[in-house]
């Protein structure tokens, strides 16, 4: 598959006896979703290839074609470098324990430097054997709910593959996104406004307490600029202002 | 649900037109790992209560019933004071767009200020309509592989619901925990190994090039230094090199 260029090629997934075929397919997707492509099987227990695995990865072919089935974790894991190992629950083993976030920032360090990383889930219910646990170098602990920690297969992958995608990502945590030819308005635009609006309302008195006036005009100048308007707004308010100092109602004497 | 002191009343997560139930009850799972509980839909296509969603929340049943139903958008949002809306693609409108990360952020400043926060989320295929995306105040975007941004709906959801538990969450990034009754070496200990292994290996002409000798004892110390060991386990390692000074093995001559 072509990436895009910040996408390096990422750790591997290992679910070892995953049960259902539906989960697979489901992490195959959610593995998409971040840009992992190497997924691989210890035993699964309703064989490989699996058209429910088909069904729920919703197009991630090139996850599902991928996949490679093996008899022992250790055959599995047999050219990964640093491997971790997914619990929900703490083992009596003296190991490191990390979150996804810290693993994943370990993951993007270790892959740049040219290591082969992976990642060790076990099955859907019990998790994985302390025979697994013990070849890992590392166990990863998703924090959550600690009185409901129970957490869907592919959400536990979802969860580590989107925390490895987060760490190499680019992308800005908050961005105001314009349509073409829209254009924020300039303070000139703005000061604009503010002025027709302030003349408007002297004229029509509602700013005729003068002790009051510096602090309603604050007010209205700072409700304005918080809204982020573009040059085309900022025209349309004055044409509202142009309108409504025109129409005069009906008077009642 | 009584919950740690640490987890704040949280946002609600209001699906709009969800489709299968299996999905709804995979929401309420996600919600509940991650200490949400108010769950609110909006014309859910197959009717609600599900037995599917019952049967896919792994028993997240504090969720499912107090799950509330609406016809309309706008009912399911009137006590919020502030609403973010879940996109896959850009709308064609202007409006601020956040990251999962950047957003629980707010939510949980928003939230310790006493206000309501919710998030919306469309149809499994196509996502929200506008006109409902036009009610929130901020759009929310995970950013995922270009190539592939089709996220399951409880992915989605636990995504977001996973940002906000992180973001309140005490739980340091990495720890080594101990069993009980087991104890970090000391110095001492590991001091008592080191030099317990460099008279064996003086002794055994291991170490006897002189000028070689300082290296090749840094690089031992080190290295077991970094395997990070218990006490017990300096006491097994001295154990190992009695075992071995004390073993001759048959001579040949």
């Amino acid at each position: 598959m072509a990436t895009e260029p910040f996408l390096k090629p990422g750790p591997a997934i290992i679910l070892v006896e995953p049960q259902l075929g539906e989960n697979i397919g489901m992490v195959a997707r959610a593995m998409l979703n971040c840009g992992l492509t190497d997924l691989r099987l210890v035993r699964p227990r309703d064989g490989w290839p699996s058209a429910e695995a088909v069904a729920t990865s919703a197009s991630a072919e090139v996850v599902i074609e991928n996949t490679r089935v093996y008899q022992k974790t250790s055959h599995a894991i047999a050219d990964i470098d640093r491997l971790y190992a997914t619990t929900a629950r703490p083992r009596d083993m003296i190991k490191r324990i990390v979150t996804p976030r810290q693993a994943a920032m370990e993951l993007v360090a270790a892959t740049r430097a040219g290591g082969r990383c992976g990642l060790l889930f076990g099955r859907e219910a019990k998790g994985l054997k302390n025979e697994d646990v013990v070849l890992a170098d590392t166990v990863l602990t998703v924090p959550l709910n600690p009185q409901f920690t129970s957490l869907n297969l592919a959400q536990a992958v979802f969860c580590v593959a989107y925390e490895w995608f987060q760490a190499q990502d680019q992308t800005p945590p908050s961005e105001i996104t314009l349509p073409k030819n829209i254009h924020p308005a300039t303070k000139r635009d703005l000061i604009g406004l503010f002025e027709h609006l302030e003349t408007a309302l002297d004229d029509s008195g509602f700013l005729q307490i003068k002790e009051k006036r510096p602090n309603m005009v604050r007010t209205l100048r700072n409700m304005w600029q918080r809204a982020g308007l573009t040059d085309q707004e900022t025209r349309t308010l004055r044409g509202v202002i142009k309108s409504l100092v025109r129409y005069r109602p009906p008077s009642d004497d």
